[in-house]
């Protein structure tokens, strides 16, 4: 989910899901209404009424297209330098420089996690969204064991126990008082191990 | 967090606070009311008023209820069998054994989590949580490493690792539709591997 995925709106359904995601990222999941996001667009709300039921429909529209987005980018062409990606992927999951902006909008992903426990939409969404994330780790692992770079593993298993230390790591990052500095340099340099062990190795 | 801390409420706010318990586990955090948890107690709200500002003011004092009890169980003796100890616990966080109540209940702890991200009182609870629970851990390591049944590793990065893949686990598993059966039991595994590589060798 990168910030350019909406840099080019072609039509009013990418313009009001490009101000959806922009709204996220200023009002976090509870205090965004449908009035922020017309704001947001320089239009009416009936502008956004007229394409999508409500805030939920509305929010759900933008994951899918953040995560359509992603999925396509994906699929282009073979993995090179598998090792780099791994690396790559790592620095951006368990590194410790975020912007302030970007730790925000991880809060609110958290938030929408918390209302898929009793939404089954958001539930369809994440189950999709988990799924998409670890095949695309696991097909960096499974790249780099068919090149001989990497050891025989099991690249599912280790692309969920990324995803799930991941996940673990942003909870704790979005719920707590601790500094980063003070746990999450360890999470850093326990993920580089674990990736030694299991795959480079 | 077991079920029996509150089996035996001897004043009226250990009675308030075991009715706040049963009634989180009833009925999660959004749907609690100070009316619900008095028709638990079986007393008028008012009395719940006189001891408690609000509903937060209650659940906290709830979760620091329980947390004092686990912290003061922990400090009993000294670690003996560090090693089923351990195992015991990845049984209980990692297992795909799980009442449905129980799993109610951890997604309430989710959702009071998500609180924490703007909520200072919850956001001091959970820090303290984080710590107390990594401790547990750590000395259960560190009584293994002295006793020279565990080699020599960093017991607080080993336990603050097992915690961030539990609470890993509990957000894919409150928020997605996947089977535990499906992925689960790998993690299980890849945790029990993980203990191997850094405690057990």
């Amino acid at each position: 989910m990168n910030n350019n995925v909406f840099d080019d709106p072609a039509t009013t359904r990418e313009e009001i899901l490009a101000a959806t995601y922009r709204s996220l990222r200023r009002h976090g999941y509870a205090d965004l209404t449908i009035q922020k996001i017309g704001d947001e667009l320089e239009q009416s709300p009936s502008l956004i009424y007229h394409h999508y039921e409500d805030k939920d429909a509305l929010v759900l529209a933008c994951l899918e297209y953040l995560l359509d987005h992603f999925e396509a980018e994906l699929g282009r062409g073979p993995i090179e330098a598998p090792r780099e990606r791994l690396e790559g992927l790592l620095g951006w999951g368990f590194g410790t420089e975020m912007s302030d902006e970007w730790q925000a909008f991880m809060q609110t992903v958290l938030e929408l996690r918390v209302q898929a426990i009793h939404d089954p939409a958001y539930r369809d969404h994440f189950t999709r969204s988990d799924r998409v994330f670890t095949e695309s780790i696991a097909s960096i692992i499974r790249s780099g064991i068919e090149s001989g770079e990497f050891r025989e593993c099991e690249p599912a298993v280790v692309a969920e126990t990324l995803q799930l230390l991941f996940f673990g790591r942003l909870l704790r990052l979005s719920s707590t008082a601790d500094e980063l500095e003070e746990w999450a340099v360890d999470i850093q340099s326990e993920a580089q191990q674990y990736l030694e062990t299991r795959v480079y190795a």
